[in-house]
């Protein structure tokens, strides 16, 4: 087999066979094949496209390229949660103590932040003393013991998607629907749960812009995942603005307490939720509407929160939930005319929270677990002039007035009241 | 301007404008751009195309990627004769003679073989002495004084469709009309000739399989000539069989010898009257019939044979025509069937030359002059058991043996007599 052959059967427009896309796959890790022919490659894919069952066969074979993780080690039913990515996105840390209080397994590897988005890790790294690399064993023995572990990704998930990535990145073919598909699917199926929901995001924070390629990925997604032998789920949420009040590291935590804590914003407890009960509908077996009333219970009662604690306090973390405290050094945002909140940019609020110190530009930027922002306005609320539309927190003046240039770009006031856009669209089975 | 940016216009179907072509030509020869990043470009104007002028921009910033060759120090009408690769081609040594007895100035520049097609630098070679590295200003004194000198390519002709090339052949990037048609014109433009006359073949020994896409490319390339200020013509011919009789270095000397004087194959002695007129009615505005009439006459009364002579001896090589010998060895191919000739697979026949020592494999292999095929029976041609179809001359047994074991798979005997093709398709202008 050439690689040569390859692409030019992509090229044409041909359907490539399991045994081409292995190839293709495996020797490009082993670094057998250029990255010149991996990105023409990559290219006649992109603008040839692949059909399901290439897409399944790529996801697959990239799953392989490292190792897979066994999870036979823990008794009962594993789950998994999955975003695409957003600004405010603290929806796994409610989610995991939600289901682990149900009795779901929830052996979760998670990554950090980069770019706009953050990462699960690194808000759990906000918390004093949480470890996030435990050994596999250990991981093990505590999801058996407690129903959760959160650490960071361990081993050699799926390191043909990470080299194909790289190459995506600089090469112009990231936003292919198939490509996006088995990039994540495969890190999902190497990570070895059974049961998987994930959130698809749609909006001017994430990959898909709008609700029907973000459709498009989602059925693409769970059609992969069952192929392997998963069940599967995905919900399509917007992302047109931030998930919840809070943006930034140990301020995402405080949101987390507050969801827990039958407190905080509607929206984030909505989707929190309804992630939940798609998880334990598809994992159990149980009706849909029964499994929204049990999640939404555990918050309710406290168990939920008592099961965070539980879940922080295993893996190290400060017991009274000292998480590392918000910056120094503060800057108001402040309605500067009357009317109504007509968009918050995500994207942008993300950027602006990276320039604070909140993420990373860079993988070896440090970050500033204490900076981000608090929104106290978001899309359809009434301001009049002095109302403080958020608060920014960083550790010097100078990253403050970069960032509150930024982010008065992220939103507009205008008389008219904007029509109020659902958080949730829809979930695909 | 960002190389991302470009790929990702032209990934989309969008045009590039000249600077953004400038700026991938000049910035990839000066290795400012990653292979991966051009190749992911070139796959997608493959796919996606480039229009006419988008092609013609390609070519000059090609062309003005190294020296541009100024032919003004040669007094008088410049001319140029190209072929895009074919089998037994040796009309360049036939046309050139003929063209410089009219007075034209043939000031060509030449390539080596590669593959299965041959190149006229080998086959000068072949002859004793001749000396194809003339200094540029010997070079324009000789073509000055007797109209006509080729030598091997000098200088840093369109250094980025070297490497432009380099990289599309092991990208499955190569059979694109517009990057066909910028790769050879990029060279001849920068060659300095002000009348262009190109050999476009078709068939099972040319790049171009079929007449449509022949046409096609050769009506790319005109245009392409006439928007850089030359004036242009394509002729588009077969090259299904290959060209003449004769396959080898020394053995096509010996058919150009044949055919200035009057002997013979019909049809390239045709093919070659009608290059010269086509470059004699564009040079001098004359008339097609006349031209055809004028160019026939300078073989009858022998004036270009005198010519060539005078072109080789003004190049050191050998007066009496001492070409290298014929090998050694050879081997007699003959019918194993009565019938009709039905086809000879000119890329077969050029292969099995390769086989012989005719020809290069890679870049770095040594040529034996004196190797290569006489075919006895080209298509259509009546076969009896035991007929001479074709000998094969080499130094080795073994070489032989190869050869023939090939050679057999290049031709067919049947009872039915096939249609006979033309050779000659039509002129594009």
């Amino acid at each position: 087999m050439r690689i040569y052959d390859i692409i030019e059967k992509k090229r044409d427009g041909q359907k490539l066979t399991k045994e081409e896309i292995d190839f293709f796959v495996q020797e490009y890790t082993k670094e057998n094949i250029e990255d010149y022919q991996a990105s023409a490659l990559l290219m006649a894919i992109f603008i040839n496209g692949m059909d399901e069952e290439e897409t399944v066969n790529l996801t697959e074979s990239m799953a392989k390229s490292g190792d897979m993780l066994d999870l036979s080690a823990i008794d009962g039913i594993t789950a998994d949660k999955h975003s695409t990515g957003g600004v405010g996105d603290k929806t796994s840390l409610i989610v995991a103590p939600i289901c682990a209080t149900l009795g779901i397994k929830m052996a979760k590897m998670s990554g950090r932040g980069l770019g706009h988005t953050g990462g699960t890790i690194d808000k759990l790294e906000s918390i004093n003393g949480f470890n996030v690399s435990l050994k596999t064993e250990d991981f093990f023995k505590q999801v058996n013991d407690i129903c959760v572990s959160i650490i960071g990704q361990t081993g050699n998930l799926a390191p043909a998607d990470k080299k194909i990535y790289a190459l995506r990145d600089v090469t112009a073919t990231v936003d292919n629907i198939s490509l996006i598909a088995s990039s994540i699917m495969s890190k999902k199926i190497a990570a070895g749960a059974k049961n998987i929901v994930l959130d698809v995001k749609c909006g001017s924070g994430a990959f898909m812009k709008d609700k029907e390629s973000a459709t498009l990925l989602a059925e693409m997604m769970v059609k992969i995942g069952k192929k392997c032998g998963r069940n599967m789920a995905a919900v399509i949420t917007n992302m047109d603005i931030p998930l919840g009040s809070n943006v930034g590291n140990a301020l995402e935590i405080n949101e987390v307490i507050d969801i827990l804590n039958n407190k905080g914003d509607k929206q984030l407890r909505e989707l929190c939720i309804v992630l939940s009960a798609t998880i334990l509908s598809i994992s159990l077996d149980w009706d849909y509407e029964v499994a929204y009333k049990k999640a939404e219970q555990t918050i309710i009662d406290g168990s939920a929160y008592k099961k965070l604690i539980e879940f922080v306090t295993a893996q190290n973390g400060n017991e009274d939930f000292c998480v590392a405290p918000v910056s120094s050094k503060s800057l108001e945002i402040k309605a500067t005319k009357d009317g109504y909140i007509q968009s918050i940019n995500s994207r942008i609020v993300g950027e602006s929270a990276v320039l604070l110190g909140a993420g990373r530009e860079k993988k070896t930027d440090t970050i500033d677990y204490g900076a981000g922002i608090v929104l106290y306005k978001k899309t359809c609320d009434k301001v009049s002039v002095g109302d403080t539309i958020a608060i920014l927190y960083a550790e010097t003046d100078e990253r403050l007035k970069n960032a509150e240039k930024l982010f008065n770009t992220s939103y507009t006031i205008d008389d008219e009241k904007p029509e109020m856009k659902p958080l949730i669209y829809k979930t695909i089975r």
